[in-house]
This record gives C-alpha cells, sequence and structure tokens, in this order.
C-alpha cells in the first residue's frame, strides 16, 4: 500500500488526539483512503512532556521548520494554535506547495481569507473541519452537503465550556462564579475562561461559518459579542417559567447584501431541539431555502473528538491525492473568488422579542412607570413575573416583550435604569423564536 | 464558465424538486462549482403533468435511453424508483461511463452492491446522498466527515410518515388508525402506507447506513423488522409516565464481525436528544470511537429538502469534473473492495430491557403468575404499573423489566399469553437507554 506523510507542528491536546487517531485507527484509516499515513515528524517546543501516545520519540523535534521543509512531508498539520507564529508556519508550508490542516479557528476568522488565497494560488488545500464543533462535520456540511442552498439562518451552541456552565446552572440553580470554579477544577475550563464565556471563541466560529455560507469573509470585529457572566441562576429559572432555556447563541441570518451576526445568551423554547443541547456538546442549526431547517449535534472539544476531524481532513486530502488530481477542490467550497467583505448589520436594527429582569424598590407605581418607559419606546409586553419576595430590600419584575427594535430596546433601558426606584442594572436575554 | 450536462430519469416529486433546485438556485450552485450545470433532458412515461416546475417542454421525452444514450450527458439522475427497470437504466447509464446519482434506497439496499461494483469497474460515481434521511447530508459524514472513526452504534428516526404519526399519537392521544387516515388525507402518507409503517423503508435505510459504517453490505432479508401498527396511545401515554417517548427506531451496533441490525417501536428515555425529533423530521444518532456520539437532525422527505439532496450530489461529480479528475472517489468510501455480507446477530441474542403490557382479567394472583413466569425466564421487572380501571373486563399491567435475552422475553410472552387470565396479545416494546 503506497504511504503517505505528514507533519504536525503542535503536540498539545488536538496534536495528541490526532495521533492517538491515527495510530488506534490505522487499519479503518488505510481501508478507506488506499494509502497508509504515516506521521513522519512532530515539532513542539516541549517535546519531554508524556502526552500519552505512543509516538517513537526520534519523531520529535523542536524546530518546526523541520516539518515544513522536509520534502517527504505533503500535508503539514498545524495545531500549535495562537496567531503570529501559526500563521508564519501555515503560510510557510503553503508556499512550498503543502496541504495544511487546522484546527486554528482564531486564525481563519481573524485573517484566514489571506490564508485560503494563498493555498489556492499554490494549487493546494487549507482544511479546517476541526475548526467549528469539535468532530462534528459541520464545515463539510456546508461546503458540500447543503451546497445546493441558500443558507438563511445559522444558529450554534459553538462553545462547550459556556454550555456546560449553563447547563450546571440550570440544573442545580447555582451561580455563575462557583459553576466556573467547579468547571476549571474538573478540567471542563481553563483557568480563566474568558475567551469561552465572553463569546469569543463562539464568534470566531460563527465567522468561519458565515464565510462558508456565503463565500464572503466577514469583519470578524463586527460580530456583536455578549458573554454570560452576567446571567443568574433566577434569571434561567425566570426563562423556564416561561417555557424557555438560556444558550449562549451565535447567531447569523442573511438579509440580502448584509448579515445579522452576534453571539449572546439567548432564550429558545424549551421544544426547539437547540434547547435539549446540554453539557459540553454542541449544536449548529442551520436553514436553507430547500433542505429547510437542519441541525448537527456532536461534542464540540478534546482531545479524542477533535483528534477525529483533524484526520478526517487527512484523509480526504489523502484521497485527492491518491486519485492524482492536480487541483484541489477550493477549500472554502467557492470556484470563484471569495469576496473580502460582507456587511454587518448594525445591532441597533435587530429585531428581536426581549426578557427584561428588572432589580426595582417595592414600591407602588414602579410597575406603572417601567412600562411606560417601555410604551414610550413602543415596546409591547406579552408577559410579567412580578415576585412578592423582596431580596435585599428589592423586588425583581420580569417580563417578556413581543418584537421590538434593540435600538428602542437599549434606549428604554437606559431610561429605566436611572429611575431611582431601580436598585440594579437590569438584564437583558434576547428570546430565539424560529423553529420549534 | 464551462457547462455540464445531466440528465433525469423520473419527473416525479424528487425529480421536479431537483429541477426547481437546478432553476431556483443556478447562481449560487455556478458559484460554488466553477461550471454551469443544465438540464439537458427529462425522461418520464407520463409527460403531460404540470409539475409545478418552468421546464422547457421541449426537454422531455418519454424514452429513457434518450437520456443514457446521449453523449452530451455526463451525469444521469435516476429518480422513478422501483427496483427492475431502474437498475437497468443505472446498469446502462453506468456501462457508458455516465456518473449516476440515485434516490433509490431500496435498489441500492437489496441490490446496490452490484451497481457499486459496476461503477467502479467504469471509473464512473453512484451518488446516493437522497436515499437516506431527505436532504440530511448523512451519506457524506459517513464516507468522510467520520471516516477516522470505527462506528459503532447507528440509531435512526428513518421514516417520516411513521415519526409524524407517533408523534399526532402522543400529542392528541388518538389511536394508531385514525392518524393514517388523517395523515393519507393530508398527504403526509401514502395510501396504504404499508412500507413506511412497517419498517420496511427504514430497514432500507439502514442497510445502506451499515455499508457505510463498515465496507461491508448486509443481507437485507436479514434485518428484524417490526412496524408501528399495535401501538395505542396507551402505551405511548404509559411510556410517557416512566419518562419515554416511543419512536420508530432503525438501530445497528457492530459487535466484532456481527452486527446488530433491527427496526421496530422502541422507548428512549425522554431527555436523549432523539426523543424530541417530531413531525416528519428524521434523525440520524451515530457512536463513533473517536468522535463520541453526533447527531444529525433534518426533513426526511419531500421535493424541496429530497431535490436538494440530489443536486449535492450532482454539484460534488460537477467539482470532480471539472477538476480533470480521472477517477472519483470510490462511491461507498472505500478505497478496498467492498464484503458482500457482513453477518448479522440473530435477533434471538439480543439483550435488551422491554416495555410490557398485559391485558389481563382484574383477579387476584394475576400479577404474581405473570412474574413467575418472567422469573423463571430469568427477566427481572424494575417497575410496574397496575391500572385499577376495568377496559372491556380486563385491566392493563404495565412494567418495564431490566435488561434480559429476546429469546428468553420471548418465550416467557409466549407463555404468558396462554394463560386463561389473559385476555389479549401482550404488546412488547424495547427499551433503548444509551446517550442521554
Amino acid at each position: 500500500m503506497p504511504q503517505l506523510q505528514v507533519g504536525i507542528i503542535g503536540f498539545g491536546t488536538v496534536g495528541a488526539g490526532a495521533c492517538e487517531v491515527l495510530l488506534e485507527n490505522r487499519d479503518v484509516i488505510a481501508d478507506r483512503v488506499g494509502v497508509e499515513i504515516v506521521i513522519r515528524r512532530i515539532a513542539d517546543l516541549d517535546i519531554e512532556r508524556d502526552r500519552g501516545v505512543a509516538i517513537d520519540r526520534s519523531l520529535l523535534t523542536r524546530d518546526a521548520m523541520e516539518v515544513i521543509e522536509d520534502p517527504d512531508i505533503r500535508i503539514v498539520v498545524e495545531l500549535m494554535g495562537g496567531l503570529k507564529q501559526a500563521k508564519e508556519f501555515i503560510r510557510m508550508a503553503l508556499e512550498r506547495g503543502k496541504h495544511v490542516v487546522t484546527a486554528n479557528k482564531a486564525l481563519l476568522a481573524e485573517t484566514g481569507n489571506e490564508l485560503f488565497d494563498l493555498a489556492e494560488k499554490n494549487g493546494v488545500g487549507l482544511a479546517f473541519e476541526a475548526s467549528v464543533g469539535g468532530g462534528i462535520p459541520i464545515i463539510r456540511a456546508l461546503r458540500s452537503g447543503l451546497a445546493a442552498n441558500r443558507i438563511q439562518t445559522i444558529m450554534g451552541i459553538l462553545n462547550g465550556t459556556s454550555n456546560y456552565i449553563l447547563t450546571r446552572m440550570a440544573r442545580e440553580a447555582l451561580p455563575y462564579e462557583q459553576v466556573v470554579e467547579d468547571a476549571v477544577r474538573e478540567g471542563y475550563a481553563e483557568d480563566p475562561p474568558t475567551l469561552d464565556v465572553d463569546g469569543t471563541d463562539a464568534a470566531h466560529k460563527l465567522a468561519i461559518l458565515i464565510m462558508l455560507s456565503r463565500g464572503e469573509a466577514v469583519p470578524f470585529d463586527g460580530i456583536y459579542r455578549e458573554g454570560i457572566m452576567r446571567l443568574t441562576p433566577d434569571d434561567i429559572r425566570f426563562a423556564g417559567e416561561f417555557g424557555y432555556s438560556v444558550k449562549l447563541l451565535a447567531i447569523a441570518r442573511h438579509h440580502g447584501d448584509r448579515v445579522e451576526a452576534r453571539v449572546h445568551p439567548a432564550m429558545i423554547p424549551k421544544g426547539h431541539i437547540l434547547a435539549n443541547v446540554n453539557d459540553v456538546y454542541n449544536a449548529i442549526y442551520i436553514e436553507g431555502d430547500f433542505v429547510g431547517p437542519n441541525l448537527y449535534y456532536g461534542l464540540g472539544a478534546g482531545r479524542r473528538a477533535t483528534g477525529s476531524a483533524v484526520v478526517s481532513d487527512i484523509m480526504d486530502l489523502a484521497r485527492q491525492l491518491r486519485s492524482g488530481q492536480g487541483r484541489v477542490l477550493p477549500s472554502r467550497g467557492y470556484a470563484r473568488p471569495v469576496r473580502s467583505h460582507i456587511a454587518i448589520q448594525p445591532m441597533d436594527e435587530l429585531v428581536s422579542a426581549y426578557y427584561f429582569r428588572f432589580s426595582a424598590l417595592d414600591k407602588p407605581g414602579v410597575l406603572s412607570r417601567i412600562a411606560g418607559i417601555l410604551g414610550d419606546h413602543e415596546i409591547s409586553i406579552s408577559s410579567v413575573i412580578q415576585m412578592g419576595r423582596e431580596v435585599n430590600g428589592s423586588v425583581p419584575i420580569v417580563m417578556l416583550t413581543h418584537e421590538a427594535r434593540e435600538r428602542s430596546a437599549q434606549q428604554a433601558i437606559g431610561l429605566i435604569d436611572r429611575l431611582d426606584v431601580l436598585t440594579d442594572r437590569t438584564v437583558m436575554i434576547r428570546v430565539e423564536g424560529a423553529h420549534r
């Protein structure tokens, strides 16, 4: 059986996972691809640490150039993460005519287009299944399985750490801080888990999905981001009473030549299939004009699942190399040039229903003052829970609104928060209705 | 832009859907593929009927050979259904070096291997995304996205009609017969819907998924099949009281060189993501050794969703043709020959938990006689609901068991059904625990 040599840069969690897949499933992989995939070299700054994989130590090097410049290596797998150095390594590999596989969502979201263009110029592939949704083959779904569709909507639970935190807050009625502490201790979250809980990681992944869905790159900094740090178990409980679950959602909706692109906590009806995605699982819900609603679900992170995605990319490239094909299929799924920018619809113009939790003094007339301001801004209330019980001298007033403009909602909350009867900043959660 | 000519055989629901996609999304498709896909000819016995697509009538022919023998047609799309004639057309197209796209699950499940081998011999593709799960790109997931995994478990809701019937029985507490009548009237079911409700259609799809997951064809007749016709709204309600939903599941589990392969009603815990798949939706749950649990969800049938899958296959073939690749990737995802038969584990050897509903006279000692027979067969009971209320002189006794052998369960029920205190045949539903 012919052999194909691959080199790996970055021997951390995902790198070790990819090696584990390649070694443990060598027979299945060869059966499917018709080529024996051989790990020729692994570069990492730390080559002493035990990674829990039975790798011949002579394959290890501290010098990434030994991977990039090895003439026998056809596929370079970048799993070191980070921006500047990783980009440089990928650039050099592509320029040497090597195919590249990466899991680096931050890099692809922020400056990916440049690298994709370089890959095309050099007639090689830049594959990135592992960059979104761990083991879920969502990149392939958008590039191939759903390719006959105009994609209209993408809604994803794209960050496993924050989903784990929200799930535990919901199940055990625990405050955010305590769950985060546990999650760090149990290894479900980094310390501190900033990019996971503030929406940045999910926004990176959303940028990649938008690019695939339209063939237009999205300016990463324009994606609205709001984290889960201000949510309380009370909010999750009130949401439950209204029939909703609270998730950190990454949402894109195409409107003509603009796209909504936002990451924030959102309430989704309990009957919606996304509402039942719990713990460290990820799910991506996609609507296409012909296929209708589609959902993809699985582990969004972890050594084994992400390793599986990395190796699936190596296998597809190996299949293409074996078939003797000169030029690979375009990495982004578009034969035409991918345009550099699609405009993001300003958040102000969003139309959404809202959940508000006001913290107010327990005095007569408070609700009418709040409702008055909402009414002035053309925000109509669909239901209210006013809690009788005082907490630190104030009562929560919780309500759901009908659809309103984000700009109006923000303005109204700004005014309400200045009322002397309000005791704390108002919590606002957007409500996504959508498909059952 | 270069053009690619396709010919379609069968202008029914799916054929018209595929044409609709090709016409309506012509621009998106060309952007992605870099080729203009042109419908050159459509064959159907009935070329008079209005199919609701704006097709130039001069493209229509009653003679399929005008598609198969047209030298300009590179891809033949078989959407006529049926076995013998469709097989003959596909065979002729493959022998003429044409790529073939089909949605014909019955044909592929029953004699697919022969056609796949023929396609390989002729260096062309035989694509079949639309054969399982409508618009859900599950074929690609198994062939490519999850290709680095040993697939361990497949559990699917693969028949939209029966899922629609079960959903309505559960929501409205209506009897099977009445829901079927409604479903036929509303166009959700054929009249009679035999192959949908008796498990045959789901078994066809399961056979295809097993073949992809192992590279070994499964003898279709060996797949155990049991339909939903004997379920009552009471069973669904009792299942709900135990915390389960009832679904028609297609299940495959690989055990060394044998595979469990069965289609039957099954109870799944309400928290399981499959339990929340309702109406005409399909979902396929897959466990791989590295990727862990994965789920794919979407519309399992219908003109638009299935049309989307057919066109995604045309697009992938067009991409390959455009890239000038001599040989396409193997249609089944295996570089090695696909073996002709994997052995199915006899149903007798299944180990499962069970739900039993006994119809018994309301007399003292009945439960102990039933429990005695179960005990003799080493079936232990995990919980019982004995209903106080008589229906036609008998009471339902409902129980869940711990895991037991299917052979023992069948033998015990055989004996119990012969007891003089039993008034009707016992209903038995297998319980799937699995992943939450």
